[in-house]
């Protein structure tokens, strides 16, 4: 089915409904799709007969798979649209299809409006879930042109060769050896200051959405990134008392990472405690007025894009080694959720 | 414990996960707990040797068990504090203790206030958790005055005696034909004024914050209300296509309801879906734009406190049959969840 500039394999998720048999299924739908509800639950109903609940929370990532929480509504099968399953995220409890939305949007036309800007001639090509299936076409272009294109595996969390996530850039690590440069197909500014920031390569990104290519805007986005982590960092080192954030979200867990980070706390005569968190909010924590800062070892982008929302500095699990000594500031890394 | 105001029965909480043995443990706190949470968490930890993880997650009431999503954390135990248990709510999967906060404020002063303006002898006592123990004494100095006060049951949702909540005001319905008027203690309008729209009788709250007593208030704010929930039952009339909502917290869970809803809308040529909420926000519902209007099954407070905040109009399930012409305007009531 094709919708909202999107296409999406909604057919494939009946096909397994009907063979399954399920009766209540829940359907968890990325903002962009939500305009557009009715054909989608119209369609599965219609084909299926099965029970649709759309699933309204908010759905920023294949991390955040709802599933104990609808257990007790007798939901048998949930599909979540609009980004790729992370394979090491299990999915226990309740079977997860997961349906990509892939823009139909064309990417040549960008892409070769990107291509002087490219930095040598091993191009390590990046994307997103939703342009996935144009890397082959990229690679093709970018070889007429004479260039070396490259797409690398990523590690377990990555689904497909060339994507990255807002956590997760092993697809840019991995062969940062192998590149000169970076080019990142995609809207948005946080994918490529953090492949940037991870691989420490030039990163031009081409933005078919737009149809515009920057190369400088991102050095001087990671450069204000950097300014602000760094005043992040200055405003903890005289705190005394620290909230751990730990995400509830099934792909967002990083509890052994907490129970490390409050050692290295208490061992500094620092006091903390572990606060947990569904959906995070500057709201839910601006209540804990006996807490100097926060350490968050949930989603990095909750510290890095999210600080200025916040009341009281958010700094990420390295950020957190830097103030107590144990890191220098040269030796800064972006925070990721690897496997 | 004391705490910011409240008499908090954590020893019990402790002495429990120590006869247990629960070594990883929830603490589910209030917004009015957040800002002490310091001396709670350190002494828990330091009587039971427990992991503590305190849920920062919007906690309004009893309804709302962290339960499945913590789970998977081994969390063995769950502290709610702040409310009472609902006993109608089953707590499956994590065993909860319900830790009321007492509040220490003396009520007697504001009660004393309130009796001229009490409405016949017969009084009907409510009020919410926090002041719970204070009936007694309040029952003994209306006593005094000659008045016949009476602390009525409710229902299975209800666990103590005169107690009422934002969504079952069942002490107050099963005590309408004992009662020529209500006082309820405690702060806010959201409880009065249901209160006096379920049981059509007189209702003067009596707040031992503030230390005001309000009648003719509560009367206005009820006026208000219902030309409100009037004006959103228009707004729904030309409405045709619906998204029904379900809470996902495990006390707001009204299913069966939500399918009779549709049964309805759709004998009635419109058309409706489910739509699944855990933590409800405009911010969640916005992005439906071919949806016309809601109707809730969750909290009845989200429908009727939270009404301005969403930009499409939300009603209850009373309120749905009114816009279909199955129920007058006449016979208006306000939702409850009872059991």
């Amino acid at each position: 089915m094709e919708i909202s500039g999107y296409r999406i394999d909604i057919e494939r998720a009946a096909d397994i409904i009907e063979k399954q048999k399920y009766r209540i299924v829940a359907l968890q739908v990325p903002e962009g799709l939500k305009s557009n509800i009715f054909p989608l639950v119209e369609f599965l109903e219609n084909k299926t007969g099965a029970t649709i609940l759309v699933s309204a929370d908010p759905c920023f990532g294949a991390c955040d798979v709802v599933n104990y929480e609808l257990r007790n509504m007798d939901v048998e099968c949930v599909i979540h649209l609009g980004h790729t399953e992370i394979p090491s995220v299990e999915n226990f409890w309740i079977p997860t299809i997961f349906v990509n939305a892939v823009s139909t949007l064309d990417v040549l036309k960008v892409v070769e409006k990107a291509i002087p800007s490219l930095v040598g001639k091993k191009i390590g090509i990046v994307t997103t879930a939703q342009h996935l299936p144009t890397l082959e076409t990229v690679d093709n272009l970018l070889r007429k042109y004479g260039l070396e294109p490259f797409i690398s595996e990523g590690d377990e969390r990555i689904s497909s060769k060339g994507q990255i996530l807002g956590c997760n850039f092993s697809v840019g690590t991995k062969s940062v050896d192998q590149v000169d440069s970076f080019l990142f197909i995609g809207s948005g500014t946080f994918h490529p200051v953090g492949l940037s920031m991870s691989t420490r390569k030039p990163v031009i990104a081409a933005d078919p959405y737009t149809n515009t290519v920057r190369k400088q805007e991102i050095d001087d986005m990671k450069n204000n990134m950097l300014r602000q982590r760094y005043g992040a960092i200055i405003a903890c080192r005289s705190a005394r008392r620290f909230g751990i954030l730990i995400g509830v979200k099934r792909g967002q867990q990083r509890i052994k990472l907490a129970h490390e980070l409050r050692q290295m706390l208490q061992s500094t005569g620092r006091k903390s405690l572990f606060i947990t968190m569904d959906e995070f909010s500057p709201v839910s924590l601006q209540g804990f007025s006996d807490i100097d800062c926060y350490v968050s070892t949930a989603c990095p982008r909750i510290a890095i894009d999210d600080y200025l929302q916040y009341k009281k500095p958010i700094i990420t699990p390295v950020e957190l080694e830097i103030v107590l000594g144990r890191r220098e500031w040269e030796t800064y890394v972006f925070d990721e959720i690897l496997v």
